[in-house]
């Protein structure tokens, strides 16, 4: 039967990468690899290295595939996205036909970790759920960008036996501070900190964490929120895009115990 | 001046280690090794091995240290915990003047990601406070129990665009199936997914994942929770120990989106 590694690569830093997923790349037939937008050629050229520096094997293939952009015209977002999963999906399942034999072995490079914000599991899912291809699936841990900011900033991710939530810039305030004391906040294009009026909330807040541009900032909020939004809209400026995460708090270990 | 690594090494697969961590492992002078009690041999094993399989320079020393007990006997738990923490600060301390020179370089071997729900952080930062040694510190992230439960499942941790709520047993009932559609669950002694009734929730499972006694199961909750209860006791009893850990989920991608 077909085997498809999904392998989590880390989020930037080459050296993120797992002895599990070093293996997996090294042992199938074809890596698949996404051909983005310029925008992010940084991107692209962390999983060229990534390749480079990893893959010994010559037997290894490496496949490009384009990756169409999601069309928000006339339709809703549920719409949307559903039909460029739809799109991805039938891609997928032609890289399958065209390039693996009927027991080969492919990987696909995923961001950070597989599970983490990302729809290539769903996607391969959705490939198996057209029934005209059979095929195996491992999925291969990777270090994600909440844990490359709490490992940059060397803080605990939760306070002591307390929750930790992971969301979204446009989820935020249905979670921090009203909540949860600690909120990791992802894909947030819309500033969501800088709405949050809280003299005790605390900030750590990096930027194309991993890579040789990675930027970090801490503070309490109140004291720092400014600079962030300045550093913030410079870098992208400059890169022309931004990945960035930060991780909210407020209250300590322990306040919550008798 | 010292430095001090602390790196995470997986949850218990040693394909779990980074690059990153396997280059420290070899450049520092000194690996501190935490003696446990017996009952976790198993996990003092892993820590062997790592360190076998990658330590490759024949400079570095591997020295033990013995890791006290809690004390929980007439004191809270907030106390409880103080005082152990306040102990091995104390051992740490220690450990920094008798076994590095002044700019030497030493490591901790963090189970599955030093930022959850470990206090390795907290503790140098406490040896820090003291005052009487200067040291620099790096944290390397390493692969957590979350990411192996859900590569384990194939499952995405997330639902499209939704939160996830990291959580210990105790606190769960405060969050699911309340508050957040995926729960996960890591420190849970008492079974607290047992506790909840409701049809549309799902379980994912794990336990000594990554390992060669790995297990996992996955239903619906109301179908499966005695299974596992029934499983999980039977492990525990054959191994003396467990660590487990699972996801919870209800409502589904785009559910809640127009
Ligand atoms: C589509 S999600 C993918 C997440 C990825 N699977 C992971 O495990 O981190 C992209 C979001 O991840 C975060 N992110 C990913 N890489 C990052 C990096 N190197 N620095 C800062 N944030 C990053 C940002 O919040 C970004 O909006
Ligand atoms: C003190 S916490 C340490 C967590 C660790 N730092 C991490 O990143 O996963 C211990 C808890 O982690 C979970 N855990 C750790 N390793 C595990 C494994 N191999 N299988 C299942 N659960 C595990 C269990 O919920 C356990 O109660």
């Amino acid at each position: 039967m077909r085997h498809i590694y999904i392998v989590g690569i880390g989020t930037g830093n080459p050296e993120h990468l797992t002895v599990q997923a070093i293996n997996a790349l090294n042992k199938v037939d074809v890596i698949f690899i996404p051909s983005k937008g310029a925008a992010k050629a940084e991107l692209a050229d962390v999983r060229k290295d990534i390749c480079q520096r990893y893959v010994k094997s010559k037997a290894v293939r490496f496949i490009d595939y384009a990756v169409p952009a999601r069309e928000t015209a006339d339709r809703s977002y549920v719409q949307s996205v559903d039909d460029w999963h739809a799109q991805i999906t039938a891609i997928y399942e032609r890289l399958f036909q065209d390039h693996m034999t009927e027991d080969g072995s492919a990987a696909f490079l995923v961001w950070g970790d597989p599970s983490l914000y990302d729809s290539t599991i769903r996607i391969i899912e959705r490939v198996r759920a057209l029934g005209r291809l059979a095929f195996d699936c491992s999925v291969i841990p990777g270090i994600t960008s909440v844990q490359a900011l709490t490992a940059s900033h060397r803080i605990p991710l939760n306070l002591v036996g307390k929750p930790v939530q992971i969301t979204t810039g446009r989820r935020l305030a249905e979670s921090f501070p009203g909540m949860v004391e600690t909120a990791v906040v992802m894909l947030d294009g819309e500033l969501a900190f800088s709405k949050i009026d809280d003299p005790d909330a605390y900030i750590y807040w990096g930027a194309y964490l991993g890579t040789k541009d990675e930027i970090t900032i801490a503070g309490r909020l109140a004291d720092v929120s400014d600079r962030i939004v300045a550093t913030r809209a410079e870098a992208r400026a400059k890169h022309g895009w931004i990945m960035d995460i930060y991780l909210l708090r407020k209250g300590s270990d322990f306040d919550d115990q008798a």
